[in-house]
């Protein structure tokens, strides 16, 4: 039965009786004040009444107005100051009880604010979207940041793992949902109906995407899948749409060729992790003679990073490859080979203050327990791929029978696995 | 698609590369300890490996076992305690960003390890089931109360209003949902397939629950509905399987004869509120000619009582009253005048500390905002009938107009709506 | 469970078998000849297998083969020659029995043979489409015409209007459905998912289809809804995807503005008739305020007969019409108020030999008990809106109280029910 | 959208408008008479006004009042004479056209009074249900029988191969379609929900049902299957509620117990052919270790042939075995030896006058491409099993590598595969 229908019908009957006067009397009512008459309120009507009020205005809101409201509920809804203080002064160290009591007593009544309107039916999307509005503004907002972690500590416990649930999206999906696909698509742009059709509707062709039960129209993440007989060295081939499509049960390989976090608001929640590992083994259910499960990835750092080693004092490139690079011509990419060499260097050796590569994709597939398998250069010819690396493009291997070794080795050494073709080619690219 | 297929498969999978030991070499670990091992693995896989083998564990463990279990985790998982001493060192008073850093630093790792078990799909129902468990410990065990407070904290979070979803049961409903609902009927038990049949299926009967999507076969609560031309005075008529059906749209009042919730481990979190009034619109919407909504609810909590005053020193039932029940011969009720006039006493006299009504049906319907309509004695033949009430049984009235204000002077000031008929009759009961 | 992918498992696995031979041995086997196979088999496992080659191989043919292989069914599949001699010689007029007899016998084994391809999952789409190259055929081929009589007779059978089911398409249906609705549209071209998102998706918009349990993606008829305030006197303001959209809620007006038939190979099978008055009953349940319903219609016969009546030695219309029509500067419409009236007249004048009007969509909507409301001048500026009436439309109104007595007058006596301004417009019109 | 509310509600809405009358003026209009109006009528409306009076009739008339209805429309319902007359005048022997003339002419109009029957909503399944009275009615009434004809010729059309969908019942099926299951298990009858609970939700348990679009939740026919280690001997450990259950990945074999038709008025309407190898298919999919499929099977018609045989002058039976039979003391089973061997003759050595197995269940196994496999005595021991055969069982196997040679010898030849066990039961058997 359609939830929102219901508080619709409720909130229309109550426009007639005595409690409708508290929408409209509202009218004049600070945004932030209905958030504390909200955490006052003992009847749980009035509260759904109020907080969707709340809701309605933080999304109309102007940018300056929400940024303003925003700052009010992180410096108004601190934790309850006499709780937290009887908390404080009852303290003993290494007293579990203790502890959780001052756990509970000092948690900011933001939690609790957001718990709130999140009882609106259909309100968890609209709190995911009014977080990627905070997010934008926590950069210099050091107290926005903090409000941010009681998002991001809420968001973790309802986008639980056991929460989510994985579909295949084709052309017998609900055209709102693969709308929403469309838009989502932030690796391969998706130009339109048609373009969207073969990737989701063609034999050689599946699509995958986690989804909430409290948001069934709004996919979180998904992935885009080729099936093709041989390991793709660009992408141009997998997205042609006068390309030679196969039978499945022809294709001995799934490309994993995109992957769209759909979310700003969902930043730092994590499930991409499992996805990749469940679609594939919804392939081999469904496709029993795959054999290969591998990535066609951006290199989206390239770039950048190279171009800080041109202009370091002391690179951690090699000097003929800086020396190369400060040849280039404008507009001009590397030789292949050499492009092929500096990329292979990149993923290997740039990393993080952790150990982690410093490349965000492959930091993502190498923890998840991928193997760096092949570099290919012209690769992505489009504008993006240009920018990023050159149309340099990557193939991360998923190995079933390495991937747990890869990510326990990956996780604690920060050991990078890699097929002897990057070997090689990494030892290569290394020499001085 | 099947979230629990993809678990099992991968985990046959598992079992055959190294990630398979963990589970088998696992076999002589105590529980706890791999409690410990879930919250120090980074690895997904191994997580959701463990997870999986602690819930088996507990489920399987013998009572004894479980409660030693519960004792660890509760004493073992608190708080990091470096980092509360840090965060316990840098509080300032007042200080929002302070406070929330002492939150997240006290909080009790036993939280964390409820939300890593809740990774494992199907979960959440298991974690509802082993909190029963707790539940039945808890008493005596101040320390077992403490971890309840995690497990009560989550689950708050996790069943929010907002991710419930109603549906009407039918005798279209899938068996193993109707199954439960015959498990779970709580006030007048639900005697076989037959019996359920006319409660779902009969054109004057409806019965809707509250699902939540992690428990998708698996009520949380339930109310009955039974389609009448009157307001009944007793509950035989409604359950009576020879009565006479009535076409739906010749019905004139819409009667909630029985509401139950479907698992103890879901304790203290509250979607009983709404319901009826969700019910109330769906009702209005299919059947526009309804114009009373009402309730026909047992008095759990009226004989217990009386026996109190009866042995009281200074009892609060008036003197004439104490007498008859004193007088009373055993096995038998008291005179159906009587009987009415003490009831009509019980449930508007006797309070809780907080001023609310002592008995928990009238206290449940009074703080919805329903009014307090009629008292019927001989309404409830039933052995539990006669033990609780001697057969007493009250309509609760549900009028859109006024239960909003019910609700409000009720939990503002504990004052009870009463029908003219209850307000004649409390008072001539409340004569010395 | 998937029909069609069980009979590819079980062909698969057959081919392995002794039977697959029956597949490949029959490659170089004519067309006809496989189908006398197919109804000499008393195998079901050989008779799928060949039908379905037999249904294949009619697609795949050119039209000629085609052409030849419907003429050789015709000629070749006549009924049992024995049994109907034999049922001729036992023939007694006015015996039930004996009659029922002749009948049977005399049955063309076309029938037969049309229902064995139809044991195919999924056959049932694909004998429609095969009826639609059949139609295409027919004209000056009177030997096509009988055997599509049997597909016709089949068809009515099959596509029983008890078999149908009325459903709503909305921005939440399957893609593969809103394709399909995109390419069947044949009133007012749908110009791409914007403008179809729009006719299903807009708050005031609706859009109905009539489906085949064998055709769940293929919609047979649908029609267009628009809800206004007042009844609209051009298509152009429904179309306009930048016009001003209004809360259902505040529509009085439910305008069907497109029915279109969307398959070729149901021409004659009649279900248009009953979706009007079934959406009229699914909007009136939405929404309980709408008080109108009208059709917005195109009278596409309007120029080709004026056009014979300029040329007519005799003409039906008043001289002074004629005149105005012959004096017409070329690429020029009448002026509004002589094109009004001479499309009165003709809706109501220009009539078919039994007495209906000659307007095909006028009879269509008159036999369905709608009453003649309005005439619009310069409401469909589309180029067939003025090839086919120099853009005049009409309103027709299905108004309950009357459209059963309208449906009678108009079969019975060919009467036209007329609104009074459509009865003085008439008159006006008729005078010389 | 519910079809069969629509026409309630356009019902509904008729009583007020003229038409209303329709159904109410007919109060006493004898049923055959509205059976001629229902032919009579050009409008839609009241045609379906009609058509549901004369089916509520139909279904409401005491047996008496129906056979009269029956034999009426059997008789009034014939063909247009005029038009059969004139086919007649004009018929050429040879001229396919001229024949399919004669056919459409002679068709008795029943035919067109069924099919107009059919377009109320939910009339199908109303129709399988007079049939079934019909049927009752048949023997000894040969205009009957002729008027069953068309009901069987239209069905056949109705409920083709091609319009049936093979669903899995398990025990979240809802409980109306599993309460029809109980109700119509024909051979090992279901004693409750409980004993259906293990048939249809025990691991090692499967039950498949075809149903038809216009019944959605009326199984036509239905086949039950227990996963079994080894080849059961006896349907007693299938049944036992207390028997040990086994994972269905380790069982090899899967056994067909029971098939039951729901609907006696779908006699001589084929589907069961299929429904076997349709079910091996998804048992294979789903099971893929599985590699026996095989039933175990009742022998009807056992004791009444062997009591034919004992009391015919020249029997068919070798000798010794008929005197060891008269010599059967009553209420005594023969030496289990003894009823193997002539088990094993009956089934080889009884047959039909078209030459196929005179036992019903062997015939339609041996159809479909079994193999006779296995004769168990002592494995039915229920009154009927008792009644029917002593208790004898049979195994047929259905091996996909000889099913088809099997299907093919047995229709052609009346060949009965058998495996190697019953080639030398069956000989031995034979020996006088």
């Amino acid at each position: 039965m359609a939830e929102t229908r219901f508080i619709s019908d409720l909130f229309r009957r109550l426009a007639g009786s005595g409690l409708g006067s508290l929408g409209r009397g509202r009218a004049n009512q600070d945004t932030v004040d209905m958030c504390h008459s909200l955490l006052g309120t003992r009847s749980e009507v009035s509260g759904l009444v109020l907080a969707r009020h709340i809701l309605d205005r933080l999304e109309q809101a102007t940018q300056e107005d929400r940024h303003a409201a925003f700052a009010r509920i992180a410096a108004e809804f601190g934790p309850d100051e006499t709780r937290l203080q009887h908390a404080l002064a009852t303290y003993v160290p290494g007293d579990v009880t203790a502890a959780r009591r001052l756990h509970f007593a000092a948690e900011p009544r933001t939690q609790e604010l957001i718990r709130a309107l999140n009882r609106v039916p259909g309100a968890t999307a609209r709190l995911v979207k009014l977080r990627a509005h905070l997010l934008r503004e926590t950069r210099g907002n050091p107290e926005l940041a903090s409000l941010d972690q009681d998002f991001r500590h809420l968001f973790a416990s309802w986008f639980s793992r056991g929460f989510l649930e994985l579909r295949q999206i084709d052309w017998r999906t609900p055209a709102n949902i693969l709308e929403n696909i469309i838009t989502y698509e932030a690796v391969h742009e998706i130009r339109g109906w048609d373009d969207l059709r073969q990737r989701v509707g063609d034999p050689d062709r599946r699509l995958f995407a986690f989804f909430h039960p409290a948001m069934p129209d709004d996919p979180l993440i998904f992935v885009e899948v080729a099936l093709t007989r041989e390991i793709p060295g660009a992408i141009g081939a997998i997205l042609d749409p006068t390309r030679k499509r196969i039978a499945p049960e022809n294709a001995r390989v799934a490309v994993f060729y995109s992957i769209s976090n759909c979310h700003g608001g969902l930043r730092g929640i994590s499930f991409g992790n499992f996805l990749i590992k469940q679609v594939v083994e919804e392939l081999r259910r469904d496709q029993t003679q795959l054999d290969t499960f591998v990535t066609l990835s951006p290199v989206p750092g390239l770039r950048k990073w190279l171009e800080e080693q041109v202009n370091a004092e002391e690179p951690q490139l090699p000097a003929r490859h800086v020396a190369a690079l400060r040849d280039l011509a404008p507009d001009t990419a590397p030789d292949p080979a050499v492009l092929r060499e500096i990329t292979a260097f990149y993923l290997t050796r740039a990393r993080r203050a952790r150990g982690g590569a410093l490349d965000p994709v492959a930091h993502f597939h190498l923890g998840n327990g991928a193997m760096l398998a092949h570099v290919h250069a012209g690769a992505d010819e489009s504008v993006r791929g240009i920018e990023n690396s050159w149309g340099a493009m990557v193939n991360y291997l998923y190995d079933d029978a390495r991937i747990e070794a890869n990510h326990q080795a990956y996780l604690t050494n920060s050991e990078i696995a890699l097929s002897s073709e990057m070997r090689s080619l990494s030892a290569q690219a290394a020499k001085r």
